[in-house]
């Protein structure tokens, strides 16, 4: 009983998942060294050592040398008897999105602390999970959603549903339950990611919603049989939402929404942050115009708008009476700094600025923005025009 | 009767409002002789001297040498029959700000070729135009708005004339009335930019609301008493809107709303672009939307996220929750180059990059954001910390 996969198992169990010390010592030992560390408090800091032997006294499992084996035997059992099956990243099913999350802890995530890609995952549902998520979108709110909300999770978890997409969140009250119903509805596959044990149904309304999500999706969570949710679980799990997905779309929030969390998760993980505008005047919606004033966050009022956000390039939304044209975008600065770019040879941001006769500091700001237009590509060497650019110029004026 | 005022008067009347043929003449020869040439019809365009002929034969004035003087005499004696006056842009009252139309027109407007600035106002009010102006932000939107757009609406003008901002509209239904009314209501002074003669009350419905307009604050327009208002004329005067204010709030627009062209007006001439986010399912609220996915535009969901866009720096409004903290904006990326940034001696941005360990591309796109979020201070020798920036560090990982 030193497998990689029982090790991880057993550290699943034993440690209370996201945390960034057992991570770090698991990439570097390996997981069974790392389960016999803490088994037996070395090499450990004093905290995940208590922690360790806390859980195992409160188990009654006792602290003799075959107390891993047991443990991934009663696992085993356990998950037997719950239909349930448990995944970890030996296995050939495990997301590789995941492991994002390693780079997110490393490079210092001022979200939380303890950030680290889950050890083990317990699975309920006939679909490989890396497969049901290859094309996913997180849809998150509120709990206490109002008669908009309920329409916006339910409209967009349907139609992403029937363009193929999965439709994740976290089987909550609100928005989060609609959203699964949502996309149940269209008979596509949505993942609900638990904060609690795989045999709690938490919470309790949702339980037949649950239910058929085992059936006709993927039910999962980090946390072994008969773990109770809390607050801090709830955000611990977030990380996994946001992970698991292309983007997080937030259909409404209060101010001190989790949903908010999760959101901040997807841009720390690089993923598209989307938010779904409401009327200024519910406080449901503050919380996604506050997350709307963030730099990057991406306004989506249909499933297309989405869709162009987290698919393939290429899948554009439809646009709405041409809403993208440069002559709604660019200001007469701009227009004067895309004029001393060159088709061929790449200018650095001081030459074009020498050309267009603006400050350096104009041309330094505004020649992201005109990237980000598609209007010139920036290499190596600087910044030149996009090919097949058609830009529209104004006549020379005297 | 050769004075650059009289002339600025008479060619108000002769020329069609934002010609930038007429307006480069009185720029390159000043208006008498720009008068002069359009009058003889020698040095302009056919088109100008057929629309100019075409006016005084249609006016009955004539042709003969003294018309000028005469338009100059009708204009001043039915100014004062109608309780108004005219100003010109020699007039001490003339707010500077309509002038940034000049380089608008200049620089190659791709919004509509003839948005030079106005070359007479005819104006009713007491105040005097460019202090009424000077604290000034537009609010706009749709004709048929919704019971939304009519709350919000009354409700930012109200709190904006409470504040001290003179609200400014166009005297339209639905929207703009509304806002005028929130400011009347507030006793703050309002300004309406019509699209007609300011002896027509246009619309009929809103005549009461002019008249206590005209009585609280100012209605002001370009074209001479008589006209009627017509479509191409309220995109012209659309951008008197935009220019006079530091900044146009769309409330509420449809998808073809003449708001969306005043916010491109406005950002055009570099004011803020402020949006009202509101139901995605809101037919009135889908030029909102749009207009909020082009870059720089700001959402705006209360009176005080308004007066920080427009106001002196200093005028910020009050977080929701924290709103912008840093970690919630900086991805691991981010926070990477932020810590390659030197507090003193400044680096560019492939010094930058270099030590960051990222691509110059990378740095290039993200110094820009990170300066706007206040953490860095371009200089010409490139970038530094900025002063007193406490970022949090994340401990050091092994």
């Amino acid at each position: 009983m030193n497998g990689d996969r029982e090790a991880r198992m057993a550290l699943g169990v034993l440690v209370e998942p996201g945390s960034r010390e057992l991570g770090q010592l698991v990439r570097a030992e390996g997981a069974p060294v790392a389960l016999d560390c803490v088994l037996r408090g070395v090499g450990v800091s004093d905290y995940l050592a208590g922690a360790v032997r806390a859980r195992l006294t409160s188990a009654g499992l006792g602290a003799g040398p075959g107390v891993a084996a047991r443990i991934v035997e009663g696992m085993t059992a356990r998950a037997d008897r719950l239909g349930a099956r448990i995944v970890t990243a030996t296995d050939d099913e495990w997301p590789p999105s995941l492991d994002d999350l390693v780079s997110a802890s490393r490079e210092g995530n001022m979200l939380r602390r303890d950030t680290d890609p889950p050890l083990a995952l317990w699975i309920r549902g006939a679909g490989r999970l890396g497969d049901v998520l290859e094309r996913s979108v997180s849809v998150v709110g509120a709990r206490a959603m109002t008669a908009y909300g309920e329409f916006v999770a339910s409209e967009f978890a349907f139609g992403l549903a029937q363009r193929g997409w999965t439709v994740v969140s976290g089987g909550a009250l609100g928005v989060d339950v609609t959203a699964h119903r949502g996309a149940l509805a269209a008979g596509g596959p949505t993942v609900a990611v638990l904060a609690c044990g795989i045999d709690r149904s938490y919470p309790t309304a949702n339980a037949g919603v649950l239910e058929r999500i085992a059936e006709e999706g993927l039910l999962l969570t980090e946390w072994p049989p008969g773990t109770n949710p809390h607050k801090t679980r709830f955000l611990t799990r977030n990380r996994v939402i946001a992970a698991a997905t292309r983007g997080t779309v937030v259909v409404e929030a209060g101010s001190r929404s989790g949903a908010r969390n999760t959101l901040g998760y997807a841009r720390l993980l690089r993923r598209s942050a989307m938010v779904v505008p409401g009327p200024v005047t519910s406080a449901m919606s503050v919380g996604c115009h506050v997350e709307l004033r963030v730099p990057g966050t991406v306004p989506v009022t249909r499933v297309d708008e989405i869709i162009e956000e987290v698919g393939p390039v290429g899948e554009l939304a439809d646009p709405i009476q041409g809403a993208a044209r440069p002559e709604d975008v660019l200001d007469p600065l701009q227009a004067r700094i895309l004029d001393a770019v060159l088709p061929r040879r790449p200018r650095t941001a001081e030459e074009v600025a020498a050309v267009a006769g603006v400050s350096g500091r104009e041309a330094r700001r505004n020649l992201p923005l005109l990237e980000e237009l598609g209007f010139v590509v920036a290499g190596d060497a600087g910044y030149r025009l996009a090919a097949g650019l058609d830009v529209p110029r104004p006549p020379e004026d005297g």
